[in-house]
């Protein structure tokens, strides 16, 4: 059986080769997921995941992540931890309770802390700069504090047949403290049932959620559609539903891998995500609203790439 | 145009016959929420929402609580709240915003507190006592310390055909700080939309939000289904679902009403719940799981009602 993953934005890049790389010698789709999602969570220059990501109104870096098995839909999350280096791996640990695996805000670090996960202070030096300067751009210039909101969100397939699914972000930048997206939000930011596929969203969590996305996609799929077509139906018609009816719509980009390793995506802005098979080792594409509620996806670019690279690493001045 | 509401378990009687007299009055469909809720919120003798509530492990009372305007899709949550009198009103008041509309722990008290919402100690006596006399149970008997986590759930149709769902809970009995189930979750255990209807739902929330319940309740009552076919649809299958997959299943209770005021239950175990219309007055109603994927729903009788009220405000020992 072929094994395959698919991950939001560049940042999924080298953890999701790494992940297929597991899965290529056997190992488990929640093996290859938590694998993954570390690397995104321990980077530093990624900054809207783990150590790095940006922090909330007051400073402090505040992480949302979860994980589900699915062969048989356990589900494990946090909301509004901190100082705790791998999110998703204490999201991953959660599913395997069946009481008391959705944890929030302190009660979550403090469980963390008592089952010896790993404590890291989480803002660098550079994501305390760079939240400095918007502060002073936010006071001087009356703008909008909220801008950017990147979950790293990646989607499974073992060969096996067991599919998980894993999502970790330090959420929107400057937020209020304890504010949470759809991220740790079962079928709202993740799903997965290993006999169809799975589905994990980024962007404006506030919005993603009222559509209940990602379980309509694992839905979708398992009518017959591909996860393309899934992407494609769930999401175009209910952006353009929530600006009749809600009057906005923030940013939404979705993907989804089925059972057979293909995947599709979904998205109202340039999204940028990862994806691989035991065949084809990953690669990092570039997706853009297409024409009639479609999706446009091209192979990225070097000159891309290299602007990204530099994008993440200038200085802040 | 028809007005009706429907409510989870008994102590949503007094509250939703409140809320009724809104709407047939003219009221809108979120207000009768937000007041029903309320009343149920408030009442000392219901264990397992707001004032009165049982604590978690620590002692401490934790709320979660939902709301969902089923015009806009606009939601608004908190969870881990607390201190505060109302966490469904500090819900309300967060689906007016755009951003970090769904807060958890100190945040969610924080910002209830800067925000004007009245702080009082939620843990009564009794449920202290109830508290202290289970923590000697579960140390001497080896018992598991999960049992009790009723939720009320709401929803409500107005005569300008707006719909609207409400939810508030303590959570789980002696849960581990930070918990959150489905209450909060939408989605999960809740979701409206007021060209169909709405679904609110009330049990083990760490199973309801395995299988999106709430809103694949409202999706599909928009394909046509009653709400009763909806609820029976949704709930009796992810039920064996979730059996096979998972090896177990908690306990599940939805509720559901359509926007022509119709409604329907579905649950595994034994379920109360009222409901009403603008012609016929609240009633409060027993649900329990019939033949071959049906619900079997029957009058409350006079003597179970006064075991109810006897078993509530009965002395602890």
């Amino acid at each position: 059986m072929t094994v395959a993953m698919i991950g939001t934005w560049r940042m999924a890049y080298e953890g999701l080769t790494e992940g297929l790389n597991q899965l290529k010698a056997g190992g488990h789709s929640g093996d290859a997921i938590e694998t993954a999602i570390k690397m995104v969570e321990d980077y530093p220059f990624f900054k809207s995941v783990g150590y790095g990501g940006l922090p909330n109104a007051e400073g402090l870096v505040e992480m949302d992540s979860a994980f589900m098995d699915g062969d048989s839909f356990a589900v494990g999350a946090v909301a509004g931890i901190k100082d705790i280096k791998n999110p998703i791996s204490v999201a991953r640990h959660l599913s395997n309770h069946h009481f008391n695996s959705f944890l929030v805000g302190a009660g979550a670090t403090e469980y963390a802390v008592l089952n010896g996960f790993e404590v890291k202070g989480m803002l660098t030096e550079r994501a305390k700069k760079i939240w400095q300067k918007r502060k002073v751009e936010i006071q001087t210039k009356n703008l909008s504090p909220y801008d950017g909101h990147d979950t790293v969100g990646m989607v499974s397939l073992d060969a096996q047949g067991s599919m998980s699914v894993g999502t970790s972000t330090s959420g929107l930048f400057m937020k209020k403290p304890g504010r949470t997206g759809d991220s740790a939000l079962v079928g709202d930011g993740f799903y997965c049932d290993s006999e169809i596929g799975g589905a994990a969203a980024t962007g404006l969590g506030e919005d993603i959620m009222k559509g209940c996305l990602c379980y309509e996609i694992v839905r979708l799929m398992g009518t017959g559609l591909t996860p393309q077509q899934a992407c494609d139906q769930a999401v175009y018609p209910f952006v353009e539903k929530l600006k009749k009816r809600y009057g906005k719509a923030g940013e939404f980009s979705l993907i989804a891998l089925d059972k057979a390793g293909n995947w599709g995506v979904a998205t109202n802005v340039e999204f940028t995500f990862a994806a691989g098979d035991g065949e084809h080792g990953a690669k990092i594409m570039m997706a853009t609203p297409g024409e009639a509620g479609t999706t446009k996806i091209e192979p990225i670019t070097p000159a891309w790439l290299a602007a990204y690279e530099k994008r993440i690493k200038a200085p802040i001045d």
